[in-house]
């Protein structure tokens, strides 16, 4: 699964970067008896300093089962992700709650500041979109750069919209929201996209754990139409070729992170990866890293 | 994700049934030192009485290490399938060798009858292909009727084309093959097939344990074409509108068991299910049931 150029990134090298994270340095994190996520084993002295809230039980650490109910264990979370952060433990803040739960369906237990959801390893749901044209010249692929100015992940190359489902919002909306919000791509159009399955990997990252799930759409833009950049979050839009796209994942870490793992699965759905490729079933299956981490 | 109809069967029911076994009757199966299947646990005692074959270890049931390559494991090999199916511990024989490996693309340990795989729980790698249309109607779907004479499913619905991949066959070469000999489809249509990724399911059958790799090609059929039955595994092929599938697929078990696993796939990939069904994220992961079994 190497380029014809011989450079040595691959696209199997972006499904392990996705999913690198040492478990000997984690412990599960249970609520209400159900695992949500994972704690770094040297932040565990911390947070028992957080009287009342945590407890280090021989199956995982968790949140006291005092704190009953939704409310109190989110405002007992608050407090402790408050404090941490004004500790320099948590990089940004931004005023996103975080569901907390055993898996997307499920109930949820508390929510958490976005920003700290990785110091323990909840996991984040997402949208990610890839827009892509058909023409006479065959599949071509709009690509985004990221903002210079963005505190993560600047100038790196980006699915056409791409963001994090905050609680209580729909999929669909999410991506809605998001296409029309970062790439200027109005509903009319973003309404054509369709979700074509959905990816999973865990990497440190953040301080913590990434435990993420990204909902992918394919969206066939029309020929005459471009994305603009809305929020800043883009800087520029290019339309590529989809093998030069390919290149670009399989021979460099341009693109962000988990984005390479979008355009693989592109790839692999759209026919473009042959199954007798040594690397197809890995890359396949390393699309859909196992729920439970630890 | 259940049918308006209301009726009891659901995607995640075919899910399921392709991954019922109960871990505790079955030990992992080694061969030269890697987990190559499964062997249940009542099995057992009757292996050891071929001396010189087996040896229950800690970690393993596993083929005597002085059976030092290929050659003399598979001779070995097949003198105990002879005997098993002799005492009708092995239904039919299909005189189709299996490669016995610890994935894929792993150097091939042995080789095994094929009816004899389940007993030792050996991965098969199969293909199979979703042969569609699309046309001023929207999408249609040819689904195949397994001829009533055959000794497995008969009678049930089956998709357009599939096979066991055979030991030295490419994945791509037995699509080919399989769509010429089951479906009449010339190389010049079938040659159009793309390759879109990969199940991988569990369940107890034939006697053992099947874990089982689909390669899932998409065939887009011209809409003058229609398949004819060839070697006799299919009686009769019908076209029918996607939607019609998926509700044949949504409240029976009329597929073969593993079919309906291809055509969830199928809809996944194509946009018709809602990422916002609660269901969603456990279907498209359970088409992906991870490696390691035991």
């Amino acid at each position: 699964m190497r380029c014809a150029c011989g450079v040595s990134v691959a696209y199997l090298d972006h499904i392990r970067a996705c999913n690198a994270f040492d478990p000997t340095q984690f412990r599960p994190f249970a609520v209400a008896g159900q695992t949500v996520g994972a704690v770094a084993r040297d932040l565990i002295p911390r947070l028992l300093d957080f009287k009342g809230v945590f407890e280090d039980g021989e199956r995982a650490f968790a949140m006291n089962p005092k704190l009953g109910g939704f409310d109190s264990r989110s405002k007992a979370m608050a407090a402790v992700t408050t404090d941490l952060q004004r500790e320099g433990r948590i990089k940004g803040w931004r005023n996103e709650p975080f569901r907390v739960s055993s898996d997307f369906g499920a109930e949820p237990l508390l929510q958490i500041e976005r920003a700290a959801a990785p110091l323990f390893g909840i996991t984040s749901y997402g949208v990610h979109v890839n827009g892509y044209v058909h023409d006479a010249n065959g599949l071509s692929m709009w690509v985004g750069r990221r903002s210079a100015t963005k505190p993560n992940y600047p100038n790196m190359l980006d699915n056409v919209c791409a963001g994090a489902i905050a609680f209580g919002m729909g999929v669909r909306a999410t991506l809605i929201k998001e296409a029309h919000e970062e790439a200027s791509i109005p509903e009319a159009i973003s309404g054509r996209a369709h979700p074509v399955g959905a990816i999973r990997y865990c990497c440190e990252g953040d301080g913590g754990l990434r435990p993420d799930v990204l909902f992918v759409y394919d969206l066939q833009l029309p020929t005459d139409f471009k994305p603009r950049p809305g929020d800043g979050e883009i800087s520029e839009y290019m339309l590529w070729p989809i093998g030069d796209v390919a290149r670009r994942v399989c021979h460099s870490f341009d693109f962000k992170f988990n984005c390479n793992l979008v355009v693989i699965d592109f790839l692999i759905r759209h026919g473009l990866i042959a199954a007798d490729d040594p690397d197809y079933l890995a890359l396949v299956e390393g699309l859909h890293r196992p729920r439970h981490i630890l």
